[in-house]
């Protein structure tokens, strides 16, 4: 499974998302693997994809895909949760790249950590309804009960930046209150802007609930393919998106902390090279 | 102004919107003009325009505009606010045909009906960014204060259906209080979505304010393009949308009471003909 080759050592890990939530995807492959390049795309053009139909987040997937590996990119990781529950399987399929999407990290960090076996798994309408949780979850082990709820309001709320805010807690309090009664014990977020929310989410659910954040599981998923390395050189970061960038500079520097990277606004399609 | 020409009697008129929201300014239309044919064109696949670069909704406007022309449309109403406050000027030079948006009459109607000078404008980041509501306001009477607040939260909120909901009074109230206490008595909903919140936007600003909601004002400013008419002859709808064709049903069937019609999912850049 190691990507081994030598020509490949420099090139990029391609992530891209709906938008700037896959950030927090990208912040912790940064921190587990500081030398290699990285490319962002975020979709910044045609967010959100959750309310979307599953052939159109299909064919968005694809171009953005399609934009990664025209940069080279030896590796594609979808930290849209959406996108990874209803185009992950296309898109490995027509790639000749391994493509990781986060819906089985999120799963297998999941059933690893219930006691009861009993899983809640929050996300968008699409997430949702494509039921790929429950069924990765269920792949995995058929006892355990899964609940599902798709929180649409939560992506609005984290991009107004209301993590602290009471409305914030009161929605939360609608969402997760029949999870919380149905007794689970373990709580996916199944999409990368609800770990801003944590800590109101966790207020809601109470300490007994572990929050299963998918922008880490997916790490271990990322050493089987890439060699562990102690190169004493630092990786790089582009970071491209299909619109207002502004929005994504402010983003990335105030909540995420990344300072300091290229940004380029692209038309998908367009040609682009990496100097 | 009058489109009097016989071969264009028959000639639909054309309205596009980033989503559903515009189907609240269709109802207008269609209930002023019974005996017209109406073409209705939701960009689902790419709503929602308020969150985006002015660039970006410029290209996609000129794109849904240029679909309704080649369904033989002989004017255009832009019913989305944001896509009219940075789009129609754009629009209006590059096309043949008339292009209505729905900042004007808003801004007309808002005028006329404040009686201390002070008006309110809510809308999208992307409505109040542009400052398209206090630009046309002024150019009608420089004397008057305006008062602008972008609400994103109540795109989502109207889409989740919460127009009874505890949260959405409280997030109004967030919004709209500043507003309210600079004394405004007047409010203009400069989005297609907000009338759906219109109850409780109506409760938190208290019953001296008088709200005025744009898909009505339009209806006066189309007249004077389209003549009066007493055929006795009723109207064709005609609807498409570029995704979600179920959600579009939904909304417009069980909120907006609108039956019995056709409606086809779109990709732009395709041919196709009215039968």
């Amino acid at each position: 499974m190691l990507i081994q080759k030598s020509k490949d050592r420099l090139a990029p890990i391609g992530i891209f998302d709906s938008g700037v939530g896959g950030l927090t995807v990208f912040k912790e492959v940064r921190k587990t693997f500081p030398y290699e390049n990285i490319v962002y795309f975020g979709d910044t053009a045609r967010v959100p994809y959750g309310p979307k139909s599953d052939n159109t987040v299909i064919e968005y997937s694809i171009q953005n895909a399609r934009f990664l590996i025209q940069l080279g990119v030896k590796i594609i990781i979808i930290a849209c949760n959406t996108s990874s529950a209803v185009a992950l399987d296309r898109l490995q399929d027509i790639l000749q790249v391994p493509v990781l999407g986060v819906i089985q990290p999120g799963a297998e960090t999941a059933v690893n950590t219930t006691k009861n076996g009993k899983i809640g798994v929050i996300g968008t309408e699409g997430t949702i309804r494509s039921k790929a949780y429950t069924n990765a979850i269920k792949s995995i082990d058929n006892q355990i009960e899964i609940f599902e709820k798709a929180c649409p309001l939560f992506v609005s709320l984290a991009e107004e930046g209301w993590h602290r805010n009471k409305v914030s807690y009161d929605v939360a309090e609608i969402y997760l209150r029949e999870l919380v009664n149905n007794g689970i014990d373990t709580l996916v977020l199944g999409c990368t802007h609800y770990p801003i929310l944590k800590n109101i989410i966790q207020d809601v659910c109470g300490s007994e609930i572990t929050l299963v954040d998918s922008s880490i599981a997916i790490q271990n998923h990322l050493k089987d393919y890439l060699p562990v390395n102690n190169d004493n050189i630092t990786g790089k970061d582009y970071f491209f998106v299909s619109d207002n960038e502004e929005k994504f500079n402010n983003i990335s520097k105030n909540i995420l902390n990344i300072c300091n990277f290229t940004l380029k606004k692209v038309k998908l399609g367009e040609s682009w090279y990496i100097d």
